[in-house]
């Protein structure tokens, strides 16, 4: 027997009758013997729903209340879970948060779980019941309802099987699992059967939506064994084969021992690079450019300083494109007259794309031949940025695609055919 | 500077725009000083879709989860009031029933109020803020969510405004306040400006919707000050305009010095009949038809029992139409024979009008008017009950319409139309 938390998106809880397969698939583990912990999101559209409602109201909704309205799309669909659970004749109770309890900090609509108290939860179990815990919320020290931000749900279940030691942690979602990259534009992307914690975190960080970031960092804090399976397969398909499908994030490297140098292209297109030519090399210039976008709340990605040249220097850095227009005018009437830039040039048609794999830590020449391979189909790379198992480049974003599709066949992640 | 609630039903909550109009009203008794208190129901149409969802999956919801599901919709409307209050500038904060905490059994669907906590409330309101409470709702022992059962929001802002000792309930509504009698029904009805509590709970008792029942019992145990009044008025209009509008439901007798005998006529279309005849006179007989009757979780409403005439008896009962076929079935199957009846009959086509006055304590004859009245105009009675203030007559429904006109002209309560 072992004790499985299950996770379902909001398209696979989207309307009554997929509720009642994800409860069918529940019930089947249940039946052959599993402890099964439940955590639903809210039904898709209804946080659309709630928030198009309160910004109506108040169109910058304040967080508290805003928690308060969005945290019950997820006490609805958790109830209803309970419920198709019970129609089948399965026993089942469904969770709040605040009644597990969750317990998070008080930043509301992004707030952090700081631990879950698995006495309650363990109670259920011991009675043989399936328990059904509300994802993407949770309750701060005095009482108040606090949400996780979106995704919030995947980090939920990842925290709650930390909590109770759980055997694997299967996120059900709408495609069966982590690829090489993504298959819409690489129609020969693979499936990984088992990819590492520290490449699914840049994998997850450079644009894969598959999980969000949070609960991939959890799943490491805590060495969960996380799995991301289709919720859209058959719920009666025989629980063997059910067990091994997917993609499972793991954290023993050995398991890896087939792995290829790059595990998977990752890219994302909503990029904006913004570069202050010419600015004196004097220490703090850097404090002085990013500090003033870091207190307007603009993200800054990639940051990339050139060799000084007769003690000047190209300052670049890569923004969000939905925060360009605004990041740029700061610059333009602030920050560049201030650091004593002799201009500012910007364009918000570029795109990242990355590789990634844990490989690249023991292998040499992995970047130089990315690099050989984009130059090899007339691509220029603007920026450049490296971490210890992934390469970065910055490139005009009509080659995205290109880019992609190049490097996956390069690093010889393209699907095997004859095997397929 | 007075406390106190206000409570919004969910056609005054159901839309954007409607909220925003709560809050303007709600805004302009704080910015007059006013310590105010809010409980609103869920936007309308919300519960029962809620419950629509509930009973696609499980036809009969599980008592628990289903108080999960629907208390969402209380919670989601209070957040957005929240919000409107905000966005008007004044500080505002909205709690769950569980936060404040309003204890309640573990009655699910139909839970009913143990206690109600008033310090986080106290504390809100000397911080200057307007708190929100939602309605039909509260938390058992065991930290489960419970509801109140419908029209549970009126008792959840009389059960506040007890725990607070407020100094006044306003109860608005989509009519503007508690009727002799239902004008769809009968034109000439009048508006009450006072009505004594013990009339109200015999009018809410005996089918006016205006205030569910147990509200209208708190109100009484506690002697809380309720006004009905309308929502639909300009949420602008002057305040001292607005306190004296509606109904208000007092406990001071004097304060209905200028009442009439009877105050109201009330009626409910939703009647059954069912006789026993020639049934045994014996002890125990009473309770050998009504027992299996209650153990099938059937409300009876009238029983009325004749003087015995030569050994046997007639029994008679209301039901409400909706148990009628499973009321006569059981009797039919089991129970007449059992208690050796000679013969069962029934009518599902009778209605209940009842004449209400707390004068009728201290004034003869108004039953026999009653009688006299509806002789005058050809119906015919077919059972009748009374208590210390009101008159009950079954009749069949066709003549419902006429009797309560005819009546509500021969107790004199017709509107004044030079007063008009």
């Amino acid at each position: 027997m072992s004790l499985i938390v299950h996770k379902y998106g909001g398209t696979s809880m989207g309307s009554v009758e997929r509720i009642q397969n994800v409860a069918r698939r529940v019930a089947k583990w249940h039946a052959a013997g599993h402890q099964v912990v439940v955590v639903p999101s809210a039904m898709s559209g209804e946080t659309n729903r709630l928030i198009g409602l309160a910004k109506e109201i108040q169109p910058q909704p304040d967080g508290r209340e805003l928690d308060m309205l969005a945290s019950t799309g997820e006490q609805a669909s958790s109830a209803l879970l309970a419920m198709a659970l019970l129609a089948q004749g399965v026993a089942a109770r469904s969770y709040t948060g605040w009644q597990v309890p969750v317990r998070t900090d008080s930043a509301y609509t992004k707030a952090r779980i700081e631990s879950i108290d698995d006495e309650r939860l363990r109670a259920e179990l011991d009675l043989g019941r399936v328990v059904i815990v509300t994802g993407f919320q949770g309750i701060d020290d005095l009482g108040n309802i606090t949400t996780l931000g979106r995704g919030g749900s995947d980090t939920s279940a990842v925290a709650v099987a930390a909590a109770l030691q759980a055997d694997e942690c299967l996120i059900y979602t709408d495609v069966d699992g982590v690829y090489t990259t993504d298959p819409r534009v690489v129609p020969e992307a693979r499936r990984m059967s088992v990819v590492s914690f520290e490449e699914m975190l840049e994998m997850a960080s450079l644009g894969s939506k598959v999980l969000q970031i949070r609960s991939v960092e959890f799943a490491g804090k805590y060495r969960v064994p996380v799995r991301v399976l289709s919720s859209l397969t058959d719920p009666m398909m025989p629980l063997e084969e059910e067990m091994t499908s997917g993609t499972l994030i793991t954290f023993e490297e050995d398991q890896k021992m087939e792995a290829a140098v790059v595990s998977g292209i990752a890219f994302s297109r909503d990029e904006a690079k913004i570069t202050l030519l010419a600015v004196p090399d004097t220490p703090g210039v850097a404090y002085s450019i990013l500090g003033p976008v870091a207190a307007a709340n603009i993200d800054v990605d990639m940051i990339v300083q050139n060799q000084s040249v007769r003690g000047t220097t190209d300052f670049s850095f890569t923004v969000n494109r939905n925060d360009f227009v605004r990041a740029l005018d700061l610059l333009k009437d602030n920050v560049a007259q201030a650091v004593g830039a002799a201009e500012v040039v910007a364009d918000d048609k570029v795109c990242k794309v990355s590789i990634v794999g844990i490989g690249m830590r023991s292998h040499v020449g992995v970047a130089s031949l990315m690099f050989r391979t984009l130059s090899e189909e007339g691509i220029n790379i603007q920026m450049i940025s490296t971490s210890e198992i992934k390469t970065s480049v910055v490139i005009s974003d009509k080659y995205m695609e290109l880019a992609v599709r190049a490097l996956h066949k390069a690093f010889g992640l393209d699907q095997d055919k004859s095997a397929a």
